[in-house]
């Protein structure tokens, strides 16, 4: 397991806690996420129904999923067998059955049907459908939104999971170094994004480790591109007297670390070079402003009060939570860095500090993953933030 | 665009044809997928609400997503601005706020709000929270399940489409050469990984092309982890006596072909033998059955007759149709290879017969893109089905 029976045993008492606070009596998670949170559970096969269970007065959560899924969950959690259940094939892209008949059913068998369930309203893979289905099986049972519920004990992080991070950002540094290796006129960026995933995932004499696939894919775009938030690389040609803006994550036993920079080929336009600084001034505020106590309202204000004083307009937030996480998304929907958001910041908490600059007819990134110390922050990668000049 | 304006305008004739059946005078899609199919968006957005929305009376479909992402509809779509619809910021993950409030609102502006709407109850990103909003906000619409309307029309393939899948094809080929040129005793998953997606994004002399992600990260899995049917390379290391299955997909303007095979270190045992063997004359009576107007059961009664000949056991679908994918698959959700399933094949129709062999203590993987012709059957690659050995 990737960490101790002592730490997998906090998350879950956590829970539990939270459970009580909420009077829910069995919860099922189906963010991949809060999966592999609670039991280690780590296959690509949120693409069919499947969640973890969690029940207040029992000591292990309950894995269910697909029947071939079932051996992956015996080989990457700690569960007991007798907590692993695979639901029959025949369930499978079968309309009108469906596997959400299989966990009324075994709501049903286990005497739960009149209990309160905590289901994850809106967490990713958890459909209207899914949700019908319980109701309607499950008519006596009172259902409570435990959306986030888990997301929130993910908030605060250990060492362990910081050490994780922390190699997701030797892998990202060297990612990005890549990039700009090579980023050249007349290159495809899908030739760029082939050697950026090289690094990535195999590493190199720096990282001392290897990495994996990321809960959002790598962000790389040119030209007017650029001005949009989340393109991806094509076949496209770099060119000369283009920005690229590139977005990429370091990932190690699915904990994330992220970082986007802008590389520019030839002479950059002044507004270009003139944003980014301004844009490097509201990081450097709002990292002095990270610090435990101070609230997400506090970092945004700093941020803003730069670009106010410059006349540049951003609406978008500049930050949000990042650690664990699958696709669709490397982001833990807990914190947002926006004016107004009065979370407060603790030593342990992870985020990324991103600073998209989508303008008109073109764009640029710049951003860092920071963790709260207990007097302040720390960046997790330590890489140039001008604009790089090819 | 990827396709041309008429392809485009087939395709949405085509849904309004299944939306007037279904009586449904709005259709709101949130697979991915589907909102590529009819619009050509493509951005890695789909890790918060957006969709794209068919009315029956309408011209043109309308995309709506984050205010931000709209730049990218722009860039990616043949929509006019009037039919892009960017929502506030202040929506984004701040919960009790929801972007499906704003969808809501758009429906009453427009009066549709005691409209037939559809919505794809079952599909990726269509959470409980979404339908909750529009059913309590939209008390007077009637709700229809669109789930698998827009995949349906999706079944069968123009020759631009499979011409796209061709060019993933050579690209899944040449990533599985670099996985029989990389495994080697003592190398790590993580670094063959790496090189394998190089091939695959940044392509080589043969494939002429680049390639994109995939909607199903690669598979890949070694010795006892090759008995579980979803797992992901890690820094493990290649050993003596083991054996790995790979599953790869090449990607082009999103539509993939996919691969599977398994690789060997040492010398194989008598039954890993055995049953590639088997699994493939399987694979060649299957691939005989595939002909216009079979149907799926055909097909999988064929491969099975292999199985039950020789006293070897398999519960899942040894297939599925494949083609346009988003993360967290590249799967399309019609056909499935398994017995009873009556659905007919058609020329144009794809899928990928995939006979996972997932054992107690090892597996092996054994696959094949294919497309239906006027006659017959067409595979998408040309690669050697033996177990490969190292």
């Amino acid at each position: 397991m990737n960490f101790t029976a002592e730490e997998y045993s906090n998350r879950l008492a956590n829970v539990k806690n939270k459970m009580s606070e909420k009077g829910i009596d069995l919860l099922i998670l189906s963010d991949p996420s809060n999966m592999n949170y609670l039991t280690g559970y780590d296959g690509w096969s949120f693409y069919v129904p499947q969640g973890v269970i969690v029940v207040i007065d029992r000591d292990e959560p309950i894995w269910f999923g697909r029947k071939q899924d079932s051996k992956g969950a015996r080989i990457t959690t700690f569960l007991k067998d007798e907590n692993i259940l695979g639901y029959p094939e025949n369930l499978i892209q079968s309309p009108p059955s469906h596997p959400y008949d299989y966990v009324a059913n075994y709501i049903h068998e286990n005497k739960w049907a009149n209990k309160n369930i905590g289901v994850e309203m809106d967490s990713y893979y958890y459909t209207a459908e899914n949700h019908k289905r319980l109701l309607k099986q499950c008519p006596n049972a009172k259902f409570i939104n435990g959306h986030l519920l888990v997301n929130w004990v993910r908030y605060i992080k250990s060492e362990a999971e910081i050490a994780y991070m922390k190699q997701g950002a030797k892998l990202v540094q060297a990612g990005m170094q890549t990039a700009y290796n090579e980023i050249k006129p007349g290159v495809k960026q899908s030739f760029v994004a082939g050697k950026i995933q090289e690094t990535l995932l195999g590493g190199n004499e720096e990282t001392q480790t290897g990495g994996e696939y990321a809960g959002l894919n790598m962000i790389l775009a040119s030209g007017k591109s650029a001005s949009a938030s989340h393109l991806t690389p094509t076949d496209k040609i770099f060119k000369d007297n283009e920005g690229t803006i590139i977005e990429l994550g370091g990932v190690k036993h699915r904990y994330h670390c992220a970082l986007s920079r802008t590389v520019y080929i030839g002479k950059p336009d002044h507004k270009i070079e003139e944003t980014l600084k301004i844009t490097n001034e509201g990081i450097e505020r709002a990292i002095e402003k990270t610090k435990p106590g101070n609230t997400c309202h506090d970092v945004a204000v700093a941020f803003w009060d730069v670009l106010e004083k410059y006349g540049v307009e951003k609406e978008s937030r500049c930050g949000y939570s990042i650690g664990l996480g699958y696709p669709p998304d490397w982001g833990e929907h807990t914190l947002s860095i926006r004016k107004n958001e009065k979370t407060v910041l603790h030593p342990g908490v992870t985020f990324h500090l991103m600073a998209g600059m989508w303008m008109d007819t073109w764009g640029l990134e710049l951003s860092e993953s920071i963790r709260l110390t207990e007097n302040g922050c720390e960046l997790f990668c330590n890489f140039p933030r001008n604009l790089h000049l090819v």
